[in-house]
């Protein structure tokens, strides 16, 4: 099953929310619940979101009354621009809905229906080759693995965080299929515990050996010795190669700085934005305090009632501190200003 | 109130587990009811544990059976065995145990009597010691401290890590005594979420403005600018200067130190020890893996049934990390080899 998928004239996605415990399918008629949902979390993960993006432009079609082409543009344009700003970080919701109404706005002799049926082509379509893609980096990505490694994880970045497959726990899942024997360390990825609630769930159904860590122990796992690589996926990945990801991909990327064991975030090309020269220029979003306040231990409320908090949601890992980017077309090394772009000149 | 004291001729702590929930003192009279208490974590942070050590001691020493000053000497080795080994991170218990027999050994004119008070007196010395030194710490530690910092503050360093006024936190109270305009970003500190709990409910006590992050958002707000300083206690400092503390504090450090932030670990100098040569040398402590499992979120678990974790409770951060580590005595700089044994010297 995938992660988001359109079937009979809707949007379905698995309620990120409730997993672990339920696995339900929520179904999404109407753009601006899928808007919602983007920011309530239902759907998360950059690939992920940016196919939610694709459909949700496709329910807006759907739905739009416009007589004109040029309003049902209209209508796309404002829908697109309420599934992007749902979460500002990652780059690929922006670049699903500028793709689909490029593609819809270059062909002039089509009707209404056929425009309509155009955007919930190309959403599909798109949703489509992000299962191929993550394949390709997943072949790349396993490469770099080797029997005995001891992973790193941050986050999630398996099929959950994508249409299917996967970007970072993809490669993880492709080298185990290799029949590499392997160990995953789950960083837990406080505030929302995507670690210990999502990959921890999507390993124990691959049958991956993995154990939780609380983020903050990854440092003593890299210091002693006890974990050779790290991997991870990223939300935006700017034209020098630094990396928004999810907040904490920062301090685990000096970590294994510190003690020389080789940093991969995994990631689509359609990831990284050549707009934008660092990642100093990527925004990152805040996100309601009470994901850092409403945690409980042994089933008590651990926080004062009147405390405050602070969540930042992503943050930049520079380029010094990445080894290498794997992607669909290919393993990038540094420099990365020149070989990201080449990469990309190559499509 | 004091974390630890003696009343009525028992050992009272306030419940650490409870807070900020409950204010709750239990009572103890029976030293292996103490050496469950201090692995279950009712009391913890090493000056605390160090001291409730010394009152075990007092309890060992009423409730032996002996007959002879020598019979009731074993028994203090035996139960100063236990004390020492329910946490063995920390070098407090240790030091604490050894000076009290230390103590009671060396005079032996005394009775049986005589000799149990006197286990008593010498914890209750310490004791108080713990609350003259920490204002010292504390002297020295605000000198540090400017109108405006920001400051992160790991784990919990306050009067409850203590006997009373606290190490790094203890710095922190006295700037703002001082009239400095500061505020604290508050490391949550999982696993056991000694930040979230503890220091935010000592931070509303003493009315010091402050916000709780989650441990990962350390180097965003270090990266961005927005944090100036970098504050925690330590279980164990090495002849080096290699320190020990709660886990999570070699990636804050990095973290800092990749900014040029200044880290100040504050500590008396009975944590200092010179045995060992470097931080390699310090027992790390293991913990239940359910720590980091027993965490729910909104209200539900989050963890798959049957996950597996590690929770690894110390870690240490290499003395090249470190700007000054703040004693009672002072404020000892680079080269810590050197400094640290001079400052010791001068007992």
């Amino acid at each position: 099953m995938r992660t988001v998928f359109w079937e009979d004239g809707v949007l379905k996605l698995i309620d990120q929310r409730r997993l672990p415990v339920v696995l339900e399918i929520v179904t999404y008629n109407d753009y601006q619940k899928v808007v919602a949902a983007i920011k309530d979390m239902v759907v998360r993960g950059a690939p992920a979101i940016g196919a939610t993006a694709g459909f949700g432009l496709a329910l807006a079609a759907f739905s739009s009354k416009s007589s004109s082409k040029r309003d049902l543009l209209s209508d796309l344009q404002v829908a697109g621009k309420e599934l992007v700003s749902a979460r500002p970080t990652a780059v690929n919701p922006g670049w699903v809905v500028n793709r689909i109404i490029a593609r819809v706005a270059q062909d002039e002799t089509q009707s209404l229906e056929e425009t309509r049926n155009l955007v919930l082509q190309e959403a599909q379509l798109i949703a489509d080759e992000d299962v191929a893609v993550n394949l390709e980096m997943a072949k790349y990505g396993s490469s770099l693995i080797s029997d005995g490694d001891v992973i790193i994880h941050h986050c999630n970045t398996g099929s959950l965080a994508t249409v299917d497959w996967g970007t970072a726990l993809g490669a993880i899942r492709m080298a185990h299929e290799q029949g590499k024997k392997i160990h995953v360390l789950v960083d837990e990825t406080r505030p929302r515990l995507q670690g210990s609630r999502l990959t921890a769930w999507e390993l124990d159904q691959y049958g991956i050996s993995y154990e939780i860590i609380s983020d903050n122990m990854a440092g003593y796992f890299l210091r002693s010795g006890n974990a050779n690589k790290v991997y991870f996926g990223a939300d935006r990945v700017a034209a020098n190669g630094d990396v928004a990801n999810k907040i904490g991909t920062y301090m685990l990327a000096l970590a294994a700085k510190d003690n020389n064991v080789p940093v991969y975030p995994v990631v689509p090309t359609s990831t990284i934005d050549l707009n934008l020269r660092d990642g100093d220029q990527i925004p990152l979003e805040e996100r309601d305090p009470r994901e850092v306040l409403d945690i409980s231990f042994r089933g008590e409320r651990v926080t004062p009632i009147e405390a405050q908090a602070r969540n930042i949601a992503f943050d930049i890992t520079p380029h010094r501190l990445i080894t290498a980017i794997v992607t669909e077309k290919g393993i990038i090394h540094p420099p990365f200003e020149e070989n990201l772009a080449g990469a990309l000149r190559n499509d």
